[in-house]
């Protein structure tokens, strides 16, 4: 997986922070499709997805505005995947809905913020 | 690692996305410190961390207000773990600082909010 590249706030960002059930149990097949599909959705600017070998992930996926997350939400085959997350792949999960305000990359990437001052 | 239980919102979030150096110099340890001092810290309220085994990280920390997270930034013995960041342990880095505006659980935590309404 790649990092996000920077972008320009304001924009939205979900965070999905995630205890995995054991085994696979067709995880991995849904969540490559879930990556693909969210990346057809209107209003979808990147995602990253990592996890630890002891099963705690964090799954990021950045948009344009609410609404967007909400359609995303709301879209088909993806809330078939969020039923079967419930019961079978997650033992427990936080869900945030946040809005970037501020961002800056560093190093090896000029082209953007390299610093920033919160107060400013 | 653990969760971050659900928190009230509103409240801020550092997003730090990460491409690891190889080897280790000196990370694992200034890491836990800095997991210990950030906790610490006035307005922190959580801390999760995940790392891919090809070097892709995501540490979220989740705090008051942004003057808790300027305050963070500026802490002494950050600034210098900052610098040797920069120049040692990435190959890149993006930062992202985001209001949390809505969140929820589940499963297993019937305390808090289990559906949401991003529209409402």
């Amino acid at each position: 997986m790649s990092l996000t590249p920077y972008l320009t706030p304001p924009y939205y960002v979900v965070i999905f922070s995630s205890r995995r059930t054991p085994g696979d149990n067709g995880y991995g097949a849904m969540a490559d499709r879930m990556g693909r599909l969210a990346a057809q959705q209107p209003g979808y600017l990147g995602f990253e997805s990592v996890r630890n070998a002891d099963g705690i992930g964090v799954t990021l996926s950045y948009w344009d505005s609410p609404e967007s997350i909400r359609a995303w939400k709301d879209q088909a085959e993806h809330t078939v995947a969020q039923e079967i997350g419930l019961t079978r792949w997650y033992e427990h999960y936080e869900v945030r809905v946040a809005r970037v305000e501020r961002a800056y990359s560093g190093p090896g990437d000029a082209r953007h913020p390299t610093a920033w001052d919160i107060a400013d």
